[in-house]
């Protein structure tokens, strides 16, 4: 895919990010472009990884992978220099979440391989525009297995979304133009069939359902964090929720229809 | 649209048609083609008809309109003479059935002008093709008003197919992509919000419906013909269900993407 230049808005935005100036309001984020889910791991265990998100694609979609050692994620952010540019990190060592940080240049190791997935704040922007969303999704974890490699192995995670029939039908069809990040949904309606209990969100409270509103699943790239932790990589650094990489990459670039 | 060459197989099925041979076995019929439902009405009123399948889209989805006093129905059949090619007729007086005939010839007009509708055996092909449909459908008049057009004016009527979860998903993908045959479904699960009484199809029984099934429900060109019925012409005649038009155009050419 050949990218736009560019826009002046991203570069300004990540110039604060990278300088810690960002205060973390989103309403400051500029709109309209892929948003990533982003991993590091050691080459040694870049491969299994690798597998496990071509074989769990709705909830793993690979929008780039790195070079080994390389600080630049790949050419949907090729300004990017993914140890300072997202907003903070987790840091796991062993499986175990060990710190939060807002820069990793000194945790990084030049067999870092980055992975950036697709995440479903890309196609909330199109569901925003086609006003289906009021924006207050929830992520579960189900029941539902996802398919494991070597040591990553996990239960599917997905974002909930709760809308009227009418809009349910509206947000198949509108994110369904997104395959590479999630497309359209798993599951709608009972909760229980995938294993998920409405008041439990992995984050925030029960969520606020209407009496004509119906709770819609899509698969989450959270799915592919919970198995690198079970992997256990003697470092893992994460992306810290909400905090995405923002791509050069327009949300409609990568609508197939 | 450039047509491609009709197919030998539509040609000799029209043939047996046209010659009063078929016995009415859909398994004969030339699969993977456009069906249409087909009106015929005086001039005079031909424009309020127009503007009513305008204005019910969803419902009433135009594929062609023939010249007045024409028998070759338009582009998408141009072979049809249309007073001997369906496998039968209904002939409205007006307002009431008065008959069924299997040519009409001798009941042929010169101000006629005939109308093809889009009808959801197209897309019906693509949900068996993706296997989400067992092809035993039902059609139900809902509470919904259409929107009237003079004396065109009835309640919207619906085809309801009974699936699971994911496949309530695969039929929405699948039918958004034929918007000139009803796009995707209008409503699913509570059919008391539209007023169907699922006991109580236009045609045939109570439907089967799993316990994990959910039923699903798109907008149908039976709407046009109530509307044509209500308006009350001095002579219209109709297609007789289920003996659609069959086109000279492969389902896959009306697919939007």
């Amino acid at each position: 895919m050949r990218m736009p230049p560019v826009s002046p808005e991203v570069t300004e935005f990540r110039q604060q990010i990278r300088e810690q100036r960002w205060s973390g309001d989103f309403a400051q984020v500029p709109s309209g472009f892929t948003m990533g889910t982003v991993l590091m791991l050691p080459e040694a265990m870049a491969g299994d990884f690798l597998l496990f998100c071509q074989r769990n694609q709705r909830a793993a979609g690979l929008l780039q992978v790195s070079e080994v050692g390389s600080p630049v994620p790949g050419p949907l952010a090729p300004d990017v220099d993914i140890r300072t540019d997202l907003h903070s990190y987790r840091v796991f060592r062993d499986g175990e979440l060990v710190e939060r940080v807002a820069d990793i240049s000194h945790l990084w190791r030049e067999d870092f391989v980055t992975f950036t997935l697709g995440c479903s704040l890309t196609f909330e922007h199109a569901l925003t525009q086609a006003g289906v969303t009021r924006g207050d999704g929830r992520v579960y974890q189900t029941s539902l297995p996802a398919t494991p490699v070597g040591a990553f192995r996990t239960n599917l995670s997905v974002t909930m979304r709760a809308m009227t029939t009418p809009n349910v039908i509206r947000a198949i069809q509108v994110t369904s133009r997104f395959p590479a990040t999630h497309g359209g949904p798993i599951h709608f309606g009972t909760p229980e069939a995938i294993g998920v209990d409405m008041g439990e969100p992995v984050f925030g409270g029960r969520p606020a359902i209407a009496d004509d509103e119906i709770p819609v699943f899509w698969a989450c790239s959270a799915t592919a964090v919970d198995a690198a932790q079970a992997a256990a990589p003697d470092l893992l650094i994460t992306f810290d929720p909400p905090y995405m990489l923002l791509t050069d990459q327009p949300v409609e670039a990568s609508s197939v229809f």
